[in-house]
């Protein structure tokens, strides 16, 4: 019995997430399909990386997690497989597969190319049905993952899978502001470490600020900025007691750097 | 294992589908249960419709869709399945299953009669609870449809499951109109499959339209209003890389007309 | 196979009911997950015991229901399962679980305090995951209830869990106004079901209403107030082919008298 999960930006008033699990289904009854989000924002694919990542280390091992957010469905963007160490993610090559990737420990990517792994119609505007989900049923079937097509290296970074690592310092960008104002950068916490119970300058926008590394928000007098490593399991802005990303007028997107001081 | 799908103007707030579950659950625990949406605008028939003909060719023979949009429960409108070459359809006698036969292709229809396949109390006012949900879990649990009710012959027909075929002309009524502006049809693909290649004059509210009948949107010239059979499986009217439901001043229920020249 | 529910004020974006079932499927695999709602009002644990009492009876017995509508999440309120004639309830001990237990029949208890029957990392923001969720599908796999701690006896008991008693007269609070304007009262069917056949005095903010106890709606002349026990098992005022909670004014917490007259 295999765990198959869902992410997209379909909302849940059509049936595209029925019919994803329509096409799981008709290939492998043995699973489990849990929805971890079908409203993430209309083509927002940092979004839908962030609420993959956000979930998928709560799974267990050898769970197979599809997202969908995909603008350029239908052009040159390649369909692929990505192997973790704790199980594999399908989706298109876009990064919406890359936060979740990093955390599980990337091992080797493929491009889906085998149409008999496909619906036997693979329309131009829903790959979701037509791809990705009978990928993640023939994987829970079992198939060899060499079997969906050749192994790539080139896999597409959007800006918000890249940082920058420096000496005492790490560039990164600004995730997701959650509902407290807290600031969640895509820099994962192992590189931000070695950085507790330092002082760090956080420079955004045109702002910068210095603020103490703790291990939770408690840690903080009133009102204090503060660095630390979230819930999520990255390096993350909080204001105690406050928020943060008003104070620091901060949105997705933002470029972020924390250099210790 | 038996899939059963559920379909309703429900919405995700109150807990009604979660009820229609429990009654399944309560029967059989050997189905998975698959949303294809609660979303459906209240009261909206037609709406229902055609979300469960949309879904429900992806799924394997031998499921059972339910679907419960049902402004006169409580009333004489009876509870029926319908048997189809592909699997079975649970609901209302108001032509929300109509879609989904069609397309399946209907075998026969059974009023239910049967107390004993129904809950033990049976409200006036959520028969998807108390009756449909049963009928579907009985089903799955291979009840024979005989032992449900009589065959029936005089289901309801609502305007928008009629079409109406003449020699090169067909005449229907618009089912949707999708985010894009693609005006949806409930004409079936197989009846309009012979106009492709040929100029028709499309008539609907107070305007006709010639256009040509081609394969897919990209075939067209820009801003070319076309008629394909498009990918729910209907006769659909669309305007290359524009809106043709803002274009025609079309929406759901209009009467068109399509005619070879 | 054992069912387990989820009740919650999650919402549908953020992927936290997903990270619930992660939980649950980490430890047993040997089990149906069904969402009662997650739409319930931020923080609103009156809406929350009432949706969850409004489906739980629909499920078969042994079926472990999971409530988190939790605003002292870190604070001193205690994690609870409650044990009962049909099954079991796990959340915060706040009232979310009492209207259900109180239904089902109480048995008995228990503190959640085994470490090692919630998961390794505990926040100190998401019971639902890292205690209840872990609750949960232990039960499901056979733990015994006295492994996770102790019995206790005093329950929080909100406001809109109590009922008081006397001669022919009862006294609750509205726990719900439905779409249709029907005040539902915390006030069991079993405490009203003696009142049929009579009058009552029903008092409710500053205002008193004679009217008759029914068995239905449609027993009422149009436009007459009614009291009944209404579909979800609680007394309720209705006015039929009309909104008793308009005419009323009546809300949600509003305490509320039925007293023969």
């Amino acid at each position: 019995m295999k765990i198959i999960t869902l992410t997209s930006d379909f909302g849940l008033k059509d049936s595209y997430p029925a019919q994803m699990k329509a096409a799981i289904l008709g290939i492998s009854l043995d699973v489990i399909i849990v929805d971890v989000t079908h409203m993430v924002d209309k083509f927002n694919v940092r979004e839908g990386a962030f609420a993959l990542a956000s979930a998928a280390p709560y799974f267990p091992d050898g769970s197979i997690h599809v997202a969908v957010v995909d603008p350029l469905v239908g052009t040159q963007r390649r369909p692929i497989i990505v192997e973790t160490k704790r199980g594999f993610l399908v989706g298109p090559d876009n990064g919406v597969l890359m936060l979740a990737a990093e955390k599980q420990g990337l091992l080797r990517a493929r491009e889906i190319t085998s149409r008999k792994l496909m619906l036997a119609h693979v329309s131009g505007t829903f790959h979701g049905r037509d791809v990705f989900a009978p990928a993640a049923a023939h994987l829970a079937n079992g198939v060899n993952p060499e079997e969906f097509g050749p192994v790539i290296t080139d896999l597409a970074t959007p800006q918000f899978t890249r940082v920058t690592r420096g000496h005492e310092v790490v560039s990164g960008e600004v995730l997701n502001v959650d509902s407290f104002g807290n600031i969640i950068t895509n820099i994962p916490g192992k590189d931000f470490a070695g950085f507790r119970g330092s002082m760090v300058q956080v420079e955004i926008l045109d702002q910068k600020e210095h603020m103490r590394v703790l291990g939770t928000y408690g840690e903080a007098r009133l009102n204090e900025l503060l660095a630390l490593v979230g819930s999520h399991g990255y390096a993350e802005i909080a204001l105690n007691q406050g928020n943060a990303a008003e104070r620091l007028q901060a949105k997705p997107g933002n470029k972020i750097t924390l250099a210790k001081t």
